[in-house]
């Protein structure tokens, strides 16, 4: 029997778990939960339906998992919590201070209600936590560095957006080659914001409007871009479209840390991705949580979790035995 | 309290161990046994004892984690199910084929016994089986590839030594450059054993051997080195203690895949390690594990694991709470 999926908000993300669970033959699409009139909603999945989010509740004993798709900003905070009380739920909550907060309140959801509820699942948080963990674990006496890109930063467009006179705006977060050459060398350098990510722009103008100000305004913002290098290019909307429509990211963990009883050798763990999709990726990264989560509560457990807490194995739709067998 | 731990076995992977528990404060070393007569055994632990083999198991209220650092060949099979019924175990069995049979046999010891007995603990199998699973579940539309190197090879090196004329070698795994990034493109290459990897030696021969054949023999040398391109050369014993006497490694576990509803985006995971010791790093992963090993079983879990069956937040000295604010 396939593990019953529901997703709730069926945007970017939503859109990237439909299409993971078509690579996973052991999951099955039950149905979309969106705010909008579910008639407006044209999913992808044939045999799957969109329902209201106020139907959501009803569905309770058709739904093994619910993926929440909803931003960390306002949606996560109450919908995780809300639907951890129905399902098992796993969501993909990024705003990093505000992480044990969020898991007090899914945990007390989840273990009062018996569900399990797997919180900040994605590549970061997600798979590079993990990566971080596990080499912290392992090189006890390190130093972490995380670098992101080369990807679009959505938060990083929308600043560029709102400034009077942009049209629309892409903005790629790149790491420094450099910076990561000089990380990998064991060197353990300490490294400013400048040093390690430049932000390149790509800005539609509206016409007539002022673009040394608008340069002026991008790479002076603060928080943003005032302690980055930052080049801005002015293009016009159809290259825009032509040449920046995809939602490409990724980034490197790497940990460097010393061993011996003189601290005499020195070693280097690296984790790498480099996506065409961010939000099919990070979709592809929850949908296995889901299995994780379905799992684990077969077995009885209840409760938040994070990816520290879940043993690999849960993720994956194989046994034990063909994991052994073929993948150590 | 500290976890007390036992190392059995005392050369090169027990070196390691006795390093990596001096860089974790919550462990703390309570003897070695040794084959040996324990006079002549000298380690670098001032607290700790060394014991024969024989004593272990009068010690089995003393330690809590055993840690079998024997070879896979002939002790490990023996050794971790017969010590599994005294202590919780950790061993870095890394005979991939015999696997299974292992892993039951050490399941049955430690069931039987109350312990937790893990396996196959290191890098490869190990961390980079757990990076292989975790690419797997994540894209399961796609293709793995793992290269060695650059990195010493210990039983291309022996099998080196073995040649009549020879005295001494040293041979190192090389990955080939361009069939890595062929790799990370996302062609998805079929490549040959040719093609990923090419072999160096470096040779000391015995005065008035015949060069020529030594060499032709390596080359041609079947399951070893027929399969590659290898390179030899003849250098002095003094420049072999030189330049050769470390025993560094590493290498790359890359999974390549597709997502989307067309597969229209391909997306890397790449996992890397460079190591000026594998026998350090290989210990320092196996210390992690055997904190896991006795928070598992303190918690009343039993029987075999390997690295897929162990939630990360074990390998951890730190706190869940700590890991979530600092890690994730």
């Amino acid at each position: 029997m396939s593990i019953r999926i529901g997703i709730l908000g069926y945007g970017n993300l939503g859109r990237g778990v439909e299409c993971a669970i078509k690579h996973n033959p052991d999951l099955e699409l039950v149905g979309v939960f969106t705010r909008r009139d579910p008639e407006t909603v044209q999913i992808l999945t044939k045999t799957a339906k969109v329902y209201s989010v106020d139907d959501a509740e009803k569905m309770k004993d058709q739904i093994d998992v619910m993926i929440l798709c909803g931003g960390s900003a306002t949606d996560l905070p109450e919908q995780t919590p809300k639907y951890a009380q129905w399902f098992n739920v796993v969501d993909s909550f990024d705003t990093h201070k505000k992480i044990p907060e969020h898991f007090a309140n899914v945990d007390k959801a989840a273990s009062e209600n018996g569900h399990v509820g797997i919180i900040s699942v994605g590549w970061d948080p997600g798979m590079f936590s993990l990566n971080r963990m596990y080499a912290n674990a392992i090189l006890t006496n390190g130093k972490d560095y995380t670098f992101w890109g080369k990807g679009v930063s959505q938060g990083h467009s929308d600043a560029i957006r709102r400034i009077k006179g942009v049209k629309d705006g892409k903005q790629y977060t790149i790491p420094v080659e450099s910076a990561l050459e000089a990380v990998r060398s064991g060197k353990n350098p300490e490294l400013t914001t400048r040093e390690k990510h430049t932000r390149e722009c790509f800005v539609v103008a509206e016409e007539g409007a002022d673009l040394a100000r608008i340069e002026n305004e991008i790479k002076t913002m603060p928080n943003y871009f005032d302690e980055y290098d930052t080049t801005v290019h002015f293009i016009s909307e159809e290259e825009l479209k032509r040449d920046h429509s995809g939602i490409p990211h990724g980034g490197f963990v790497i940990r460097t840390g010393k061993t011996g009883w003189n601290d005499e050798n020195s070693h280097v763990i690296e984790y790498s991705l480099k996506l065409d999709s961010n939000p099919e990726f990070t979709s592809s990264v929850i949908v296995a949580y889901a299995r994780a989560a379905y799992r684990m509560n077969q077995e009885g457990q209840k409760g938040c979790k994070t990816v520290f807490d879940v043993a690999p194995a849960y993720l994956s739709a194989q046994s034990g035995e063909e994991l052994r067998k073929h993948l150590l």
